[in-house]
């Protein structure tokens, strides 16, 4: 279990064995995006099911796109030396990149909420979504705290 | 066909039906923060189906994130009256909004292409894989040249 745990954090984070390079500016910019797009879906699977015309079909777009984001392996964008940059404003705090462990941790939290999310969404029960919605929630949170500038 | 197609663009740019609303600025930020997710996507793939250490499940993913965005339904983000906003630019061209029937084609078309992409990305031929993603990077710019400003 802890081998596996240790080979999914890698998968998460590992940057060495891709054949991509991206500048600092832009990996801080791509990722504050993605989180932009988990904005979005999140605002708007809240509202949808919070709402008296509950829809269905785009309560499964906004999950499936949460949870691609989850899978997209956002981990590439943070790589060593991304941690901050004079020509862009990053919120990132230096624990994400000197402590991998957790931070890999943090990352398959939110992977498997999302991951549930998109299922639960397939199903199509509003209250059942806005449950799982805050489980994800809870996770976003989590990695905040550690890992966000106050 | 005609029928399907009119259905298939009212799915796509239909935003009255929804139970969301969203600011003009949150509606600009995030569809600017979608194609910022497509850019590091296409970089992503083109970096790695250029490479000699071309890397199948990186390219699954990057396919993957791109078709999730295709399938999002950003066209909810594209609301009358979010075609400027005073307080974050937009280079979003009017026609976007008054000639719906050519935006949906424009989002149907890269749709298409983006979901091909996920498909052909399974099967990790390179050379493949690069030759859908010019297709896709096809489809961007035919929707810039007609829907964003020069």
């Amino acid at each position: 279990m802890k081998k596996l745990s240790l080979g999914l954090l890698a998968l998460a984070f590992a940057g060495s064995a891709l054949a991509q390079t991206y500048s600092v500016e832009d990996a801080i910019k791509w990722r504050q995006a993605a989180y932009q797009v988990l904005s979005w879906n999140m605002a708007r699977l809240d509202q949808n099911v919070k709402s008296a015309q509950f829809n269905k079909e785009d309560a499964i777009k906004a999950a499936s796109t949460i949870a691609a984001i989850a899978n997209s392996g956002m981990g590439q964008l943070y790589f060593a030396g991304s941690d901050q940059s004079d020509k862009i404003k990053t919120n990132v705090r230096p624990e994400m990149f000197t402590n991998g462990e957790a931070a890999g941790k943090a990352a398959m939290a939110f992977s498997a909420e999302a991951n549930a999310l998109a299922e639960v969404a397939q199903a199509g029960d509003a209250a059942a979504i806005q449950a799982q919605l805050g489980k994800v929630g809870g996770t976003c949170k989590g990695c905040h705290s550690d890992f966000r500038k106050k």
